[in-house]
């Protein structure tokens, strides 16, 4: 076990985050765009710092800024990274703690007598949150050697493509098959990360090992009826979409819940109704499903079951349904030594921990195309995230590190080669 | 009983229908609202039927359009009417066919060797649809006496108050006090008018006759909860907002449904979700409840219950919930003697009716301030109303005022003295 202090490190993290959530598109909030000025005042940012650790720095092609602390032996990699872009209004620490967490860990093996016999690499995605263009993961999806050369056409508000973007960022879009790392020369991926959830905090623990990321399904419902006169058609004779739309939520929600063993989570967040009058019977009502499990044969199943009971709903309703899939991912499961590992770790530097999977998408998911990865998460306050109101307790931040440390120095590199 | 050619009868109020719906604002869709140019094209047509029918013609400081038949006793009047304006992209029966019905019979009547000891007047209200001002039933409010001085402040969508659209109309405010009926001088008032919903279609009868208008209560439900990430907040955290709306809305359903024998009707017409994301758990939902009975001391316990159930599921769900009371309007009761006598009428001409409620609001609700008041309702194809596929059958119409007829030649006026 490693000697460090905690505090000190939390307090270098929490300073680091505050100077880069200073670079922002707004004055009021925090908004920083994949390949925006912003972006690039945060890559040159995040490079000095990583100068400053004594890594090696290099910027791919696209945008994402690599800092290489050498090991003894010249072997293979352990790559440590998150991402430096926000969502509009975000939080500051959401992507950037994992940044900032592998730049600290990297300085801390550099300057310390055990460098290891394998080359630490800290890298700081650009393009998480896909809040400019629709594609997103493509700054990871290059390094892993996934990137799909079709994503260069997709277009931000403003009709501008990835591609015109990229060449206005001083970058050659030819070079990206270059960016991807050669598998045999990466040991793993590590990335820490925020919870962006409650469940830390309701365990009242500081860090978590992730065990997945989760798989989701995400449908278009669209219940439909006959309006008709608020008072005048008996409840017999009619034919609601919103009552129907109500039986078919409920059902939604009693199969997310008895799947709890399969982390499954469901939400109705949108929903239409038309004609949408105080005293018209609805005629059609339209509604999205996000349904997310860690196990994707049951997540289908219950994407299965559900359209089963509202097909069932409906037609004892006399009402029409249709559904539309708007996105199917599968769960990518982190690897089971490195979970094993960072548990070990949080453990040495005196935490307890537990396993938890990751509801959201998260660059470790492109990078498991690549080499065996996994992730730390970071208690975050109320679970709340994309919001300005976003906050992880230094003390915790600190946690983070040093166990990330930790691991580091007890990373075996015979298991994962 | 009389013998009338129903045939014949259908044919002439499907004639006379038609050519007032050809009168409207718009060449596309039906449009028709409370003192508008089309109001007096209207008025003016109806006035020249009345006049062919050897009706004398009076028009109130409101435009509603009287024509009275003379009685050999100059008695009391019996008052049968219903209102010549419409609901934007209107049906053409909603309204017309009650003016219409009683035009035809007051006409037959009058050439009819057996003139009745009492007055027959026939009136054609212009403000029944509520459609241009806020305030509505103001025209029979004026004939009953129950005109409320404020309304002549109610604004339309140009900034137009009633008082200012009354002078355009040629009519003078000043003289609305004295357009109200004496009690004295009128023994009932009488409403033929489309059924609006799907009742009679169902029990596959022309005529039914109104047991009461019922009563309304709407409220404006507001569910709060806590916005969270669909990936990240398992189901047990969830403080989701949407799933306890529809859970209160089935229970709404189920409250409605048990008090059938009230003739209870709930709907749930609209909703807001905020803020609607796929991705997001609800922190809020808003939803409309609009809720009608014919018997007030249920309605009014339903709404308790309903508030009652509501803030137990949202106590069990953590979620926070508001009520706010958007309309109360009570039960008008049809006079029973004037419903067995429309009952006996519909016997007489060969036809079977029920009794059933109107759901929805008619001037009869406003006139029974001033007379005993009733009601026949006409069946319309697929219960469909306030929508231009609106459709009543001629015979059906033609059957209507031949009841009608039939009713005026019984009426027993020291029944309602």
């Amino acid at each position: 076990m490693v000697s460090l202090d905690i505090e000190a490190l939390g307090a270098r993290a929490e300073a680091m985050i505050g100077e880069l959530s200073a670079i922002s598109a707004e004055p009021t909030r925090l908004v920083r765009l994949f390949l925006s000025p912003e972006h690039r005042r945060a890559s040159d940012l995040v490079a000095r710092w990583m100068s400053e650790a004594k890594l090696e720095v290099f910027e791919d092609a696209l945008g994402t800024v690599r800092g290489k602390l050498k090991g003894y032996d010249r072997g293979p990699t352990l790559l440590i990274g998150s991402h430096i872009d926000t969502v509009i209004d975000a939080g500051k620490y959401d992507g950037t703690l994992g940044v900032v967490a592998g730049i600290i860990a990297a300085e801390h093996i550099g300057r310390s007598c055990r460098r290891p016999p394998f080359n630490v690499e800290v890298v700081a995605f650009g393009d998480e949150e896909g809040s400019r263009f629709p594609s997103t993961l493509n700054a990871s999806a290059a390094c892993a050697g996934a990137f799909a050369p079709a994503a260069l056409e997709s277009c931000d508000r403003d009709g501008i493509t990835i591609a015109a973007a990229l060449k206005a960022y001083g970058k050659d879009a030819d070079l990206i098959a270059s960016a991807a790392y050669k598998p045999d020369d990466i040991a793993a991926y590590i990335e820490v990360h925020i919870e962006q959830g409650p469940v830390l905090e309701a365990e009242n623990l500081s860090l978590g090992v992730v065990t997945a990321i989760v798989g989701q399904s995400r449908e278009r419902v669209r219940v439909g009826g006959e309006a008709g006169h608020a008072g005048t058609v008996p409840m017999a004779l009619r034919r609601d979409a919103m009552t129907g739309a109500a039986e078919i939520i409920g059902e939604i929600e009693r199969i997310a819940r008895k799947n709890f063993e399969a982390a499954m989570v469901a939400t109705v967040g949108s929903m239409a109704v038309y004609p949408g009058a105080v005293n018209i019977i609805p005629s059609a009502v339209e509604f999205t499903v996000d349904l997310r499990s860690i196990n994707d044969a049951v997540r289908r199943a219950a994407i299965a079951e559900m359209k089963a009971v509202a097909c069932r709903i409906a037609q004892r309703r006399r009402l029409s349904i249709e559904f539309e899939s708007l996105l199917d991912i599968q769960t990518v499961a982190c690897e089971a030594s490195l979970q094993e590992r960072l548990s070990r770790s949080i453990e040495a530097i005196g935490c307890r921990s537990i396993r938890l999977p990751s509801g959201a998408i998260h660059d470790a998911q492109m990078m498991a195309q690549l080499c065996p990865s996994a992730m730390l998460f970071v208690r975050c306050r109320n679970g709340i995230s994309h919001n300005p109101s976003e906050y992880a307790d230094p003390r915790d931040m600190g946690r983070a590190i040093a166990a990330l440390v930790q691991f580091i120095l007890e990373f075996d590199l015979k298991a994962h080669q």
